[in-house]
């Protein structure tokens, strides 16, 4: 009988200790007494604790990406409804753990990018790759005439994944919804606000 | 002759270092290695690293209120004015740190709100007391009829001061001033759009 990998646990492991005491905060030792797993399987699995954060981030947003899809592609609705959504489903996403905890990309691009270089060239390449369909989904409501052609699409892609991830900021110390829900009202009112 | 207080110098190493690793990164040993002090200095003049971290970002506070002030009181200014010009000179110091660095009170809001309950609450007050003037000032325009008076004036406050918060935050990941630049032009031409 071959020994049991502990790669899965120790991932998931890494974003729940991560979550709690951050990118300098998680040592490997608390990551794998977490996981149940000795020591040297960390260092046999993921080398460095640098190239083991690339990779629970890698998957961190690769379950974002489906959030963003199931939103994004959802064609029953209109474009404007489906960025609505994506907010709605995050938001129920940092309910589920009283708002104390929020996303791994804004945590990292806050913490990580000054002793990473490695870490910032991966989220540089995340933001692209998380910031087109939103892009996409906004030049669609532009063409419909659903909201205000006047900015560039993806102008205002980046102004609400940043400015998203600021309200989630606001959130984490506050412990509770406001910041969000504060953020879907104005932004939906004024900036995407639906065009009669 | 008395011994030299090593208290000034150990604080303002505190924040380059945290600038630098992180609130979990900045270890006491390091702070006291940057300022030149002895380990103990650090605990006869503080403590605990959580009563140090507090007066460092008390100190960094008191700080961005005389830029607060600054731009907030010039009554020879409209409102709208002033809130541009806030933004305007918080961006002129984050350039002179190669946009490499961020806003304390944003990487304590991220960083130490899951493991310190003492500067969650510190954050709390701390952002009740920058948000005032910023909620007074956006009712001035309002009155005046500078600025459309749909919303809230606190509300407006907290949306302008986290999402520019979310602004910095990319801009710490592309080390570069596009997304502070972006957010100016998206806010003063919607939501604080100058009324004609």
């Amino acid at each position: 009988m071959s020994k049991p990998s502990y790669r899965e646990a120790i991932l998931d492991a890494g974003l729940r200790v991560m979550f709690r005491t951050g990118y300098e905060g998680a040592t490997v030792r608390d990551i794998c007494a977490a996981a149940g797993a000795p020591f040297g399987s960390f260092t046999n699995h993921f080398g460095t604790k640098e190239a083991f954060v690339k990779e629970v981030l890698d998957r961190y947003f690769a379950n974002l990406q489906k959030t963003v899809r199931a939103a994004l592609e959802d064609k029953a609705i209109s474009p404007r409804q489906r960025l609505k959504r994506y907010l709605e489903n995050i938001t129920e996403v940092l309910a589920k753990d009283q708002w104390s905890r929020g996303c791994l990309i804004g945590d990292l691009s806050i913490e990580a990018t000054g002793e990473s270089e490695f870490l910032r060239q991966r989220l540089i390449a995340i933001f692209k790759e998380w910031l087109d369909p939103f892009a996409e989904c906004i030049a669609e409501a532009q063409l419909a005439g659903e909201v205000d052609a006047g900015f560039d699409p993806m102008d205002l892609a980046e102004f609400l994944l940043s400015s998203w991830e600021g309200a989630i900021l606001r959130m984490k110390v506050e412990r509770g919804p406001a910041a969000l829900e504060r953020f879907q009202r104005i932004v939906f009112q004024t900036i995407f606000k639906e065009k009669k």
